[in-house]
């Protein structure tokens, strides 16, 4: 019988919250042993998610609950600013931490001072945290004992752009690293949980806007990413939009071309991505939609080259999982040394 | 040239508010002269609702704004309470008041009270209200000072019935009244624009469900109006649903039938609206949809007889417009004395 | 190591079929041998449905692949009509059959051929048919060759009744089973993966509305199932209604009540249906929501009683699962000795 | 009394064709005398489009109905090559004729051919034709017998970059006009009214993706209107998006800027469109959404700067209105001397 991880979640009444509790209870690896929500604690956790009912007996408690330091690991499924004051006192208990917030993003603790109004509580662990996205750096994820889990259009534009960024870092002049753009689309969730006027379904129901047009904060930790990729400074115009469905991000993405323009790039995907189970580059031509990965870990890249000097790359994503929860999970299973992809195998819901 | 009525908006930034001025601006006859909101005083309108931009010239003021009193018209688009509080000082300036939130519209002030939570702040004026659906009572319109608007679902329900219960009220036997059905759905921006977990759009959207179990506020304003219809005490059942979509609203009756049964019900309705401009008896076996009357102050009402015995009656309507803003301008024009369709023949926009 | 079932799949493009697919691909004890569509036949499956790109190697063959007989359990998920065509030859080779259209669920052949318009093909064969609704006759299903799968509005309504009709039949005068009413909404995807105006996004979306009201099919289907429950003739008034979203049956129940109108009926249903994996009875005054049995097999029902003679019964299915595919897979876990739950535990993913 | 302007169309069963009935049924200067559909032949319009009951009596006729000579102006809001056919008998008997198919917008009759794989039936009246967009074109459209109206995309995308490629007409080198892009989204009407399953509820609805990968028809249309703006050869990547939704185009257009880097390009727009009653420069920094326009023949623009060297330009749109049947009346308008709004001054409903 498998021996099972001991996981708690601070914060689990927003959409990543119950999404952790999806993800979690189906799989066969991990016991919940706490879960936490400053503003419903005391409350059975299935009156809040009625979709839970009879599957799980486990109520709400205080976000300072002791248990937690029995965990072997804690997800923050929190707001900004949270996990970054609970860390050192869970490390220290010797418990693991994946943070779904961006306390753990930034490299810099001055810019996450700039982008989030406040200072950060520990830029020592901050030096220690690394950043959860399997694909572009899964040894680090085995052996950290905190994770700052990407944004979730970070994670589309990164997964999106790697093997370019790549390749530029290896063969300078291969694309325009200065003028990148990434038109990104999103469902509603990924506002998360919260009582706002703009996030009313009479409000998103039957329009589409743009938004966060004077900065998203999305966009200091997408460069960071890029330009590390790149191993060079990198310009990027980053423009979300919101879609009107729950679920899903796609991003189109424009790369100039220089000397990539004369390569196999379509080959090039699918090379750099042989191999991993929740990167699927499609075939030449393909247009990708966000309801086939709806609810599951998957990503879906397609490559179109418009001109012959210009590559665009779209990209899907289920923002709350493989932008959220999933990634959470599948780094758990790396931390754990699990199968990677255990308890992340569910298909998508379709129509 | 016509001569405008001189209007005011108290509480313009809700649902019905901004409804009241879509509809106010196309209107040839009247002037708008102030909208107060507290929240929003001194911002330009267009700003909070953009399609409105380059339409309108004109600030929101403070509720108090003294502006009020020199209009011969002020509409209450506010939460319930408000126009109670500001009503005796509008009239004595000599200012006429129509209620769209629901101050005016139980007749019985210890009923407000108790659904309410809040003492009536006048009942004398309550005395004096009138119930503004003018196809159930034009004349009392024509001549109120003080407008009590029905709710939106209150609406559909009381025309919908209207002819049975008339018919009850002539020949008492003719139904049983003490067991109307009235399953009802209804989009949600009938629940008004408010920052609230439950409205979100990714709590709506591809989602349907029932609410208001315990009781819903629209229950005894229409049991006292088919009461007042049928000349008896009424049974109503009413189940109201969330439909996942911003307008509309779809009432299906439940009617048994005793002696009616005997009738030609289609012919009863027809009759009854015949020169109704906004009540349309749609031929037998039709199936109306909310979206035939979307923006438009329109009613359809289907007649079924699934059952010897029992009539079924489907009524669709717009919930913002006939069932709040619409309705509104209706009484409006009965008052001033303008034509009763003025203003109010937009056509639907569909799809 | 699980031995597993070895099915087939007749028609397998529509919304039942690929949602077959969706379950027995995440079900441990199947080998999904075949998958037939006329139109499709060669075309590999996850290029119709790009959400199971990379989970199977398959590809759509003729209907009449001699690859279906060695199956030991062939799904028909087909227009009606279709499988009472194959099934005498599948029978003849050992093979059960499980049919998610209309063919099998009528007992009278021609109470089918006055609805479905065709003559039935095989009465013989329908009399030995199993209608496959396991809460309530598991036996029969256990021991079928045949099952005809109920519909989806027929299945929320027999488990909404069922418990009042039961009642009836072991003390007549419970209830007023002449005068039933089921006011049932559904999402679009009941309509089925067709190609007609009435289905369109723009037609469907942001409105809501009757339909079938000159009669549905399901009507028959469920008035014969009720009747076997009461043991008596049951009057049903159903009307249809279309709800904007793609996938969730709600329906609203109205039950008369005479006699049992002094009993505890919260018990009565709770004691019912008490160890039923797939039946939730939920507390007292409870709002069921679709989306909170979005994806899973899971029925919830609730209780309310708006006036002392009237119980209303709220009910909530996916129509694509408990309604449709996820009943199958039910029924096929009884019919090869399997746990009934087995590959049905999945979570729905809200939001 | 105003003379009215006698006007038919043909086919009038799509989504332009009810669009434009509701904009001549409310605009007070058209009798609408006429108007055909092949397979409706016979039915009255309002059976068809039940939210114009009670509001037009008039009945679906042939296509050839000789009614058709009569009018002085007839819309063909039909599919493509319906209209080329018509064309030259109708001219000749003295009507004029406004194209909501692409029959009359490309110049080049090989390219016509190419992209609509038929031929041309009349390239010498292609010669004649005048492209319909006003803001960019208005005396011609005044005089034309024949106008071809823009597609959808093209006139977001056209207005969207005629200042700065008029700018670049007027002093070459001002952006580079080899590299632009436009990242378009679209609601589901624009598609048409047609039956096919990508077009479904239960596909578009929760579902974001791209299409039209291989080449869209609008995009040798848009580009060689960019080309007679800028007056040089112009590089343009367009991709379309579909969003869950009826209604609205958003176009995000980024152009690299060479030396028009230096100006203050929000200053070029308001003065290019200083005066265009259809046309709103928002102000910078401004985020439009689709529903401000919806229903509406407005487009708003609003200029963001994300690099110094980047221009990005968001442009909304009503699909069906501005992009449609609203141009349609625009240019009816001008060709019959009214003035250029009459009949275009609907609010948007919102929400």
């Amino acid at each position: 019988m498998t021996r099972k991880i001991r996981a708690g979640i601070v914060g689990g009444t927003g959409y990543t919250g119950v999404e952790l509790l999806r993800l979690l209870l189906q799989h066969p690896a991990v016991e919940l042993a706490v879960i936490t929500s400053r503003k419903e604690s005391g409350t059975p956790v299935e009156r809040i998610f009625g979709s839970l009912r009879g599957r799980l007996d486990l109520r709400f408690t205080d976000p300072d609950d002791p248990a937690l330091r029995s965990c072997e690991l804690v997800f923050f499924a929190t707001p900004h600013g949270v996990a970054m004051g609970q860390a050192r006192e869970l490390l220290a208990a010797g418990v693991r931490i994946i943070d779904l917030a961006a306390d753990f993003r930034l490299r810099d603790p001055a810019q996450f001072a700039a982008w989030y109004k406040m200072p950060h509580a520990c830029p020592d662990l901050l030096a220690e945290a690394v950043y959860g996205l399997p694909e572009l750096g899964r040894d680090a994820v085995r052996r950290a004992r905190i994770v700052g889990l990407p944004g979730c259009y970070p994670t589309s534009i990164q997964l999106g752009l790697a093997p370019v960024l790549e390749l530029e870092r290896a063969r300078p002049g291969a694309i325009d690293v200065a003028g990148i753009i990434a038109d990104c689309k999103s469902g509603v969730s990924g506002a998360g949980r919260k009582a706002e006027i703009d996030l009313l379904a009479a409000e998103v129901a039957e329009n589409f806007r743009a938004y966060g047009l004077g900065g998203h904060r999305h966009h200091p930790e997408t460069v960071q990413q890029l330009e590390a990729l790149a191993g060079c400074p990198v310009g990027l115009t980053f423009i979300p939009h919101l879609v009107p469905m729950i679920r899903g991000i796609f991003s189109t993405l424009y790369v100039r071309l220089r000397a990539a323009a004369a390569l196999d790039l379509q080959a090039l995907y699918e090379k750099r991505y042989a191999g991993e189970p929740f990167v699927d580059v499609m075939p030449a031509g393909s247009a990708p939609e966000t309801r086939s990965v709806r609810g599951t870990n998957q990503v879906r890249i397609a490559l179109l080259r418009p001109a012959p000097e210009l590559l665009t790359v779209l990209v899907v994503e289920d923002n709350l999982v493989k932008g959220a929860a999933g990634q959470a999970v599948q780094c758990m299973n790396l931390m754990f040394e699990r199968p990677e992809t255990e308890g992340l195998r569910l298909l998508a819901t379709v129509p």
